[in-house]
């Protein structure tokens, strides 16, 4: 697919994938995608990204079942990131059970948590999957 | 500064930094930053980026005076990315004379550039800067 030659893979492959909820406008999650992701999740209509960790392809919500459907794929000006606004299934976009991965916010020199567990992570995860 | 130490700077010192307009909720760019930038845009109150290309601090709007003033600072859960909450000076903050970097939208198999051009690059720049 040509659309994907127009994007700058960089040394590892890979490009920074910024998944933002369609509906609160919310930045949920930053994750990684290859080409192969990329397709995969044009493909599908879902997010698909390329766990760095696990070294393997990794649709998101493979065994929690929150899902990211896909409503809009956008490019940046350098074509090395990827905004990918989605439906965030059951509202919980984080391993740790919160909304979105970016909980910690910056005061008085330390990061505080200010997002609510929504859903115990035992209770969402089998083994490990995130 | 210790909150700089929670960070997972990764191997090339890096952590991926998005930056939201605090107001609008739309993500206007995808950029990098190092210890040093972190802690620079921390002092500073304004996005101070890691410039992969230029391999070299880059305070953004520095030349075009298109500043991102910093009103909040999240983290992830894995602590390799960043999410910034910014008044955007002007408006503008791609390179490109646009609001956002994200001015390209996948159709029909490709990306078709939505969003318009509000000042001419060459009014904006003496010379290269982004």
């Amino acid at each position: 697919m040509s659309a994907l030659d127009e994007l700058s893979w960089g040394a590892e492959g890979l490009v920074a994938a910024v998944a933002q909820d369609a509906a609160s406008g919310r930045v949920l999650t930053v994750a990684w995608m290859n080409r192969e992701a990329l397709q995969a999740t044009i493909d599908k209509g879902e997010a698909v990204y390329w766990s760095r960790s696990r070294q393997r392809l990794w649709h998101k919500g493979e065994q929690s079942g929150h899902v990211q459907k896909v409503r809009e794929l956008r490019i940046d000006c350098d074509a090395d990131a990827v905004l990918l606004q989605v439906e965030q299934v059951a509202g919980i976009a984080c391993h740790t059970g919160r909304e979105r991965c970016f909980f910690r916010k910056l005061e008085d020199g330390r990061w505080v948590t200010t997002d609510p567990v929504l859903k115990d992570p035992k209770l969402i995860y089998k083994d490990e999957d995130r």
